[in-house]
């Protein structure tokens, strides 16, 4: 059968959600699940390939273990009936036709590479639901309107070129930089199968996609602290960086009086401080963080001079980002005239926010309703290649809970239950897609 | 002519400042005068050993230059008829007698090593404002009650070597310790002329030395912006240090909420703020500097999870120390649990507080007044050999201005005048120690 007859095959009522969609077909719940038991017994199998003793993996991209990761996984993808192939980025994709030719595809995956010393769950989870959803579709028959596209992109955790190179966002000479694994990201394309040569055909335009969908572990502490089973990603949150140069004086820790002093540290901590009272005095899920600080001459017996520091805002809201750090730019040089230092602002990175569509959104919490999981909304705090897509096409991402909201560790640990709950998430919002026209 | 006749052939008349003086001897004003101009050329031709570039020196223990530096002063030695000699311990002796030979002497002096990058000032100026004492009394023919022992201390910049080796201080450890000159204390002491075998019997006892005098810039810029002549020093200020660990909990700047931060960073600025508020809410001149601070894993997207911190205290009174130490820790664990983060503590150096001898600190403010000065009562912030020497015997400490405050740097300056100006209240108040029965 296919979507259409098994959508109305199936029993069950649907809750009314409808509001704006373009149009809306009613229809009746999908009793279809994934096969949880097995995803996770794939997820440990993955987890072999570059093992390390404490449970974690270094699998970093262009690695012989992300080679044997990516044969392992072009393994499941061919008994899910995928149809494989390797673009010339070295992205691994697995395509399922749909009943409507013309339609451009659903896309749906992550990523199977790791941090040097990385988790289970990262990237890997959404890769092997995707896979697992798949499977489910074939094994119950299933056929969707639009063409499925199952993608594994590669080199996430080292600048996301996979996913960059279809929204057309990798420049030339990111392909020198040498990445973990010892070779350039130039040379790591040529070993996992890609073709630098044939680089720039692997770039998709706007509207080529349907829709893309990612499940990923949230990676931070909320879901689990809140109880709840399903994270709504309201978008990929905007980012920005500056360098702060503190200027003081230098001096004998000894000679110089209190009030003759001009401490680049002490003005630095109030900085750091008033970082904070900004950032939390607005309302709304911003967070500022200074992560790094260095401090010159740096003994115990000298007055500091210099301090160098990070500063970085996070929103969904660049504007938000940008009135905040007017705010801070104010109370820095406020505490620099108050000190008798200076204070330099000196942006370094920009990551522009990617917001998730409103509609995919929607589908999220309305598939987690009808599976009986709880779902809250939430920004992801962190990157994923949902937003190297985002330029191209709509875009959905769901979150289970990460325990301790601890990632990138081998600590990193997601429990089964909420991956098979994440892997039916993503199937019933696939499904849901499919009906809507996207197009 | 002795002291005494030289004393009482003198014209003018002194004002009385007797008070509480064991005995006092009433006499008239001294016009003898130190040569201002041989003792700035003296110091112009010892700054060619060793000199940089830049203007400065680099004149490190046991160096060539410093080898250079210690024949040129020995020479000026000879020449003020002082009888010379080197210690054991590598210091440089010159001996002129007094009339009383049952009488311990009074020693003065300084030393001429340098910092690596150091300038013309710095020990310089009392040794040879020692020297040029010495030469002024020959060529008057006064003799003092009391021996005279210009000193010379070695190393002093490396540990005060030369001077704890008198007060006994030295332990056996030290000789193996490499110096900037690349070779070991112990190498250093064989290479300036003294004997390691008979380091001991350099030692001297409490009450072998009538008293100590030191004239020193001051390497900071009190005297200088208060446009004060003398600095009259109370002592040499205590010093301890502490290693400051707090401890948050790391985590990725995105994912983790404001609300949910162990900050260590944000907890370590509220204290580098609190350490500032306790030291100046108490009157007195007490400093506090942290002057080191460390941060991991200190990346800019990470929220820091420790930051490790070093705090100094300064004040000539160690129980002042103490009791803001103890307010200090009260504010950092009251941060801590308001911050979700640690604070501990852990004292790594001490160096007791050097008061100089009330009596002196007279004599110098009188020698000042005599000479048309301006002086005001001080800390040094800095250590200095004349903190050795208060161990065994009652010390008194001369300042003069260092423009700008600068020290341990090529910049280092102090004015011809103001030299001549510390050379003639170093005389004088040797003159007038003399007098007095300090033993």
């Amino acid at each position: 059968m296919n979507r259409r007859e098994f959508a109305q095959s199936t029993a069950g009522a649907i809750a009314a959600v409808a509001l704006a969609w373009p149009r809306w077909h009613h229809r009746q719940r999908p009793v279809v699940r994934v096969n949880g038991s097995r995803l996770n017994g794939h997820l440990r199998e993955l987890s072999r390939f570059g093992a390390t003793p404490d449970g974690g993996i270094n699998r970093v991209a262009y690695s012989a273990a992300d080679l044997a990761g990516r044969e392992y996984v072009i393994g499941l993808m061919e008994a899910a009936q995928l149809a494989t192939s390797v673009d010339a980025a070295g992205n691994i994709l697995g395509r399922r036709p749909g009943s409507d030719a013309g339609l451009a595809p659903l896309m749906f995956g992550s990523h199977t590479d790791s941090v040097p010393a990385g988790g289970n769950y990262d990237g890997q989870v959404g890769s092997l639901a995707a896979i697992e959803v798949a499977q489910t579709l074939a094994e119950h028959g299933i056929v969707t309107r639009h063409p499925l596209e199952v993608v594994i992109f590669q080199n996430e955790e080292g600048g996301k070129t996979g996913s960059r190179a279809i929204s057309g966002e990798v420049v030339e000479r990111e392909f020198n930089l040498v990445t973990r694994s010892g070779h350039t990201i130039g040379e790591g394309i040529g070993i996992i199968g890609g073709d630098l040569s044939r680089f720039d055909t692997v770039r998709r335009e706007p509207g080529s996609i349907a829709a893309y969908l990612e499940l990923h572990i949230e990676q931070g502490g909320v879901l689990e602290r809140e109880n709840v089973d399903i994270g709504v990603v309201e978008g990929i949150v905007g980012i920005k960086r500056w360098t702060v140069v503190v200027d003081g004086i230098a001096n004998h820790a000894g000679t110089t009086p209190m009030a003759d002093r001009r401490d680049a540290l002490l003005a630095a901590a109030r900085f750091v401080d008033a970082v904070n009272e900004v950032v939390t005095s607005v309302p709304g899920k911003q967070v500022g963080t200074v992560g790094r600080l260095e401090v010159e001459p740096g003994a115990p017996n000298v007055v500091p001079g210099r301090v160098t520091l990070t500063l970085e805002l996070r929103d969904l809201d660049m504007e938000k980002i940008d009135s905040i750090y007017e705010k801070i730019t104010t109370a820095g040089h406020r505490i620099g005239e108050r000190s008798g230092t200076t204070f330099s602002f000196d942006q370094f990175y920009v990551s522009r926010a990617a917001p998730t569509d409103e509609r995919l959104r929607r589908l999220v919490a309305q598939s987690a309703a009808e599976l009986g999981l709880s779902a809250s909304r939430m920004p992801s705090g962190a990157g994923h290649d949902a937003q190297s897509i985002a330029l191209l096409a709509p875009v959905g991402m769901i979150f289970i809970p990460s325990v301790g909201g601890i990632s990138h560790s081998p600590k990193e640990l997601s429990h089964p239950n909420d991956i098979a709950n994440g892997a039916n998430v993503l199937l019933h919002t696939l499904l849901e897609a499919d009906i809507l026209v996207l197009d």
